[in-house]
């Protein structure tokens, strides 16, 4: 395995319909770049792993906990073990970055697509 | 503390000459901004902690262990613990994100500078 990766050589997982992820997986931590649609609701869920990210464009409205806020470019979140989050994405969409410690290995029971093109870069 | 900050509020740190990250910290994972000079070098090094991290602009030379490659915008990296790995930036300099689990602890005791405007977004 190559210390080495494109996003566009990396078989895209569907988390949720309108939810694209691009990951890659380590010992201690998952890295992914998520496609979401105009629109598109990440429901209401929450994970034993932390996780962070940022949103690299677009914008979306996220809910963690009690608190939400609209996020662009430049900004992120942290969610705790546990903890229940949601987004919407905006109506153009967005592109994010998620990272989770430790890593997220019930994503490898989700079904891969064929390798793509990414909307970013 | 809340969820969700802005780079441009978050107090920068100098990692190395020509490298300032912008790094949010939880239980188990840092996720850093990393802004790096021109032709900025960063010296052969290790450390305990998984890293991964992925180009958001720019370019640069990443080595990792005994393999090297030319990185753009949207190629990844993974850094197994303990494994040596040194970069340089391109002409133009580079963005890129930098995650790590566990957290860099270590990094608390670097100065920080006044919150800036971050180069990217």
């Amino acid at each position: 395995m190559s210390a080495f990766d494109r996003l566009d050589e990396v078989a895209p997982l569907q988390l949720f319909p309108g939810f694209l992820a691009r990951a890659i997986h380590g010992e201690e931590l998952t890295l992914a770049v998520v496609e979401i649609d105009p629109d598109a609701d990440l429901p209401e869920h929450h994970h034993a792993n932390e996780q962070f990210g940022l949103v690299i464009s677009g914008s979306l409205h996220f809910r963690v906990g009690d608190e939400e806020q609209e996020l662009e470019a430049g900004e992120t979140w942290r969610i705790s073990s546990g903890t229940p989050h949601s987004a919407r994405a905006g109506a153009d969409g967005a592109v994010v970055l998620d990272v989770f410690a430790p890593p997220r290995t019930d994503w490898q029971s989700l079904a891969t697509s064929e390798p793509q093109s990414p909307r970013w870069p």
